[in-house]
């Protein structure tokens, strides 16, 4: 059975919390919960981690090359400059996916920009919650290329 | 059963002809044939339209404004310039969905940024073939909120 | 008696119905027929043509150089990259009014900007239906210039 | 009857000496008059004020505030970067409308941005002399707005 | 016999007519007589689409791909802004010439750059009419590359 | 006893008519009553002057010379052009404090940048009325530096 | 009796040791020792926290969420790119005020812009330790607005 | 004999007493009294300026077109942003020369463009007060040269 | 018979050595072979000068004034900085035409714009050692202009 | 004998692991040991530290300030964004030498500018693990410059 | 005696030649003449070069370092590039002035920027070939300002 | 024996004399001296040349290319601009190594981008005359790569 890391960023915790206007109520844990059921359908484990450490993201990131099979991550606020994250997804090779709750597009400038993205296989941003669900779906797919 | 109107542009319709490396050798047609499939899955009429017109989209658009229920939109190469789209997804007000099947973020700077974007409730990119699914689904559960 | 070709760029047939917060609740029919009437009252034949399709506003403008004296252009979201209108507008060398319905100068960035007014002769932008009634005027007084 | 101030700003007092090639031959004393006259026409007392010193067109709209109902101001090379201006207008809160005699759009890319505008109503121009009284009309069906 | 055709995009058609000073005197018919004359020396036979909607070009393009052997496309100001014609090129994999009438290096800063050359072996600009002749050579020499 | 002069710049004779939502019901008078109260507990006299031209201020700031000790300034929209202002402040050489009622960061990207800054102590933004008494106390601060 | 939480961002550790020409001689222990008296006088209990991990402050901040009234942060240089530590203040909704020891306007180019302080209430700089103390006393104005 | 105006603009005044470092130590009285005494070697009659507000600048060279005939114009740090200055000069069409006391060109960023000279004949930078004497001789040649 | 000089700017005289990739494997004296028999075909005298000096190529231009009729002109990377370049094809006032062997168009951002192309009559990119003899074609064209 | 800290920053730790097309096949391990090596030859004491986090290395940096005589710093990708780390560096004030094993000047546009060098003495990049051995001798030539 | 060195860059031997509407119709030759004779009257030994060399004006710049006591350079179009000139002007440490025959301010773009002049006493440009002689004025004056 | 060419550009030659307190007070005899010294410590032959001409530094860098196994090179000033330089380097495909006396990224903005440098394999900045010392270890250890 394929195993799916979900990295939750910087003050993603707070989620159902802050801003619920941009971000939604649900909370970080009925998302995780979600995932794990969703994952169960469709034949994923699925592990989750959440940190408002850059550091500490990179590091699980790094553990992940030889334990997963695939990460979907939404990386907060450092998608718009944290290169070292981009480069720790370039260096484990895994195939990622890039998740927003928020239509970044539709914000603030600086968060029109990705440097994080460049780096995973696509991105899902807008549909809350349900981006995580999506992605995760995308995911089982590009773990099925290969076995076609 | 809620109506979706599935936008194709520019270059679209020589999908699985044009630059595989790129965008896969899926021919539209069979996109569109997953598309209805999936879309009777899920309990939605998928409309299907591809034009290299700018025009010819708006146009679409304007007449989808009472047709259907949701959008899902590939403006190709127009993303990156097309501001017409843009305000005619504004001035149907219907929720809309922009699809890419490239990672448009790991590609060329200028088309790493989307003007039709803002104008839409989420973007979907890099998945082939499969980005119009998940939007398909992403749709769904959009057109449910409102239900629930 | 003197001919006016008025020039609706994209999505204002949608007027009345798209973003009345932005561009108010009279619709496209009801503008023509003022300009009508305000024509008739001024002394100038007018001829309206609204188009999605910047190549058929081109077509428009170029079939207008031995048909009409003067032309009143609201290009839509076209104003801020379609060059080709411009060149068209520079080409047929009739005179030209740009108008807007919205004060573009008090919106985004991108709108801003018009890439097709340095072809015309002048600009009015920000009153509504009126900044038409208004170009009429100019457009007026534009043909008067050489007679007087 | 209402009453709207008319502001000239920099350099308009040398208007039919100063490069009558970009600016035309009409005195700034003939479009007062003609001003004045046409304000008759349309049930409007015209008050004009000319200055070459941002602070003073600042008082004048400042004083305005209590005296007249909306303001048509010409800002001259102010328009390029006088924030104060902007303010002012601001501040009082009256509809506003800017005047240029020459098309802005068309000449140097400094002149082609107006940081003034997005404090008014719309903007006029390039029809020489000719945008004042178009402005004066404009300020008229401003003024009934709410009156019917 | 190769086949080459040849594209004029928007305003082109008014060739002869439109701005003499930048474009000169002849006509669109001529030069395509003279491409046909000149195509016979060579051994190519062209045909010619003159078109004012980009999509229209695009289509066109499209079609080409199975009926010749290389473009010649002169997009007018779509040279600017058209990344749809750009992928259009791309997508049809045929060896094509980008030609100017004007040299769009010595004009306004805007034109000074071509979004649709890098889809394209070569460019030709600012030989008037024989620009189009010389891209004719330039194909001629490019078809028989493979076959020397 | 030490003296203070308090300049207001452009539009700030306004407070609490001028856009309250921004700026806040508090009048000039009665920031200019805090001042003198709040510098009488101080140990400072406070000399307040407001003027909407700059020429106005930068006469006060070199009469200011040999008349005062400190400068407590807020330059309205003057903050983001005057370098004419900044260069009277490094040229009068005493020790002054920018003041803004608004915090300037957090507003239009114009107002985020201050050409006035670099000629003073220090920035003190977004406290309404209080930000000019915070400045009085930093002044105080200042003038003890040399003392203690 | 309100709390008020001091942050102290990267290197700030270091004060009265690094580059004592720019940030002065005073320790952070000094400084907090001041600010725990001042809070005192003013009837706020200060707790305080310094950290060189971006991640540790926006722990600190969350956790801070019910603990405290307010927060006065030095982010130090992580002023001019951590957007985390932006959503962070963001997400908890608590009044902030945003201190610099220098005059970041009159530094290099990249200290002057701060990308944390619009999710502050105001910003204060160039002051050296005072700038902390007269932060505080912001802070209970802020805490005050709302009883009075 | 012919009459030469020379304006000082903002700060000048100071002249002598501020920044001496960069500005020397000449005063601006000192400076008059040279271009006075040199002016009637070349057989000019010098008239001098000084003031603090744009407004009287642009009012004295309005004044000047008729009792001048040729200005030299310092413009203090107006050099950088009076657009209104600008085009006072171009209004009256007489022969200028911009003159600086210090090399703008080895200063900062913003001071090494001009927006007036554009309407100057030429510019002198870097001499101290010599940059005048130098313009005076500068003014006497154009002078001369029509008379030739 | 006229005479065409053909100027070879840096690295030129490597070519068929220098990354052949990009630039192809004909060498220098082949191309200057081509051109010799290509010009007596076409009526024209061709003197060909190859430098890696910017100095050594405006020397040569300044002889040409007088002893040729028209320059082909390939700049290598010149052609993205020296101004002195262009100023010399400017000041022999002679017809030039500029010759690239790759498409500029499609290469690093810098290589996209030309500094020397506006001193030119057109530009021809792309077509390798044949760009050179399309533009001996094209120099023959504009020496004829004013013969017929 | 002199220490020396050797820093190696985010996903250093894959080092021959991660994409060793760009990076080569040498282990961190491995290069501490031969640092370890050539320090020993060189007389310099050599501690090695890792992190993913930007934090860890600003606080193990802090504790080189009176532990070790240099420092030598491969930031990873802060390079191109951790002012804290610059500061950091600035701050303790040892000398340091940065070091990069690829040639960051011919790679991303964003990875050619470092943040971090304007607080070093130098720069090497490019040598693969030999740019470390490199630096290890400019750090004892810089041990030795006072000592000379 | 003093000598100066005088020094023509790139195309300035065409001078007279080379775009008189521009440049004026005085030779180089006729300059060297009036330089001669000026300097004489003004007590100063004036040698002049010119070369279209970069390289040969750096050689004679450092040539001149123990030659003579000042230097007159108009470096032609290296004005704007290069940044060798300005190296060489910084490095022999004698004082210059940066003369231009035309206002560089009011041309292109590219002119209005300066890389050398940071690394001169001043700058003198507008005046045709008596900037040369202002600029002798101003270098004799400079000498003498340690001798009074 | 490998043989190793030492490239000095523009104004290396006063190295010693030129701003010694950036450049230091090495001569460049003295390096020369120490480069054969250190080369042959190494079994290396080193060359050198020095000239202020960007085209004979080009020359010497094509003759190079059969007579040497490695370049070294400072490019002095040229190293901001010299894309001639560049393509040179890129043409004769030995391994390059860019050397630095200063430490380029702590100066002036336009000397922290490189445009030699991605023609390189890597750079070494800031070590004064060491930095050509450390440059010829490099190049040892590139040259051997092959070889074990």
């Amino acid at each position: 059975m394929a195993r799916v890391l979900v990295l939750h960023g910087p003050n993603l915790n707070l989620l159902g919390v802050r801003e619920p206007g941009i971000y939604g109520t649900t909370t970080l844990a009925e998302i995780d919960r979600q995932l794990a059921e969703r994952g169960r359908e469709l034949g994923l484990e699925v592990v989750t981690f959440q940190s408002n450490h850059e550091g500490a993201l990179i590091d699980r990131i790094h553990a992940a090359r030889t334990e997963v099979d695939a990460i979907i991550l939404n990386p907060g606020a450092l998608t718009h400059y944290s290169y070292a994250l981009r480069d720790a997804l370039a260096a484990v090779g895994l195939p990622a996916v890039e998740v927003h709750l928020s239509n970044i597009h539709a914000r603030e400038p600086f968060r029109q920009h990705s440097v994080t993205a460049p780096a995973c296989r696509g991105v899902i941003a807008g549909f809350g919650a349900r981006s995580y669900l999506l992605a995760l779906e995308a995911v089982r797919a590009i773990l099925q290329e290969g076995k076609d």
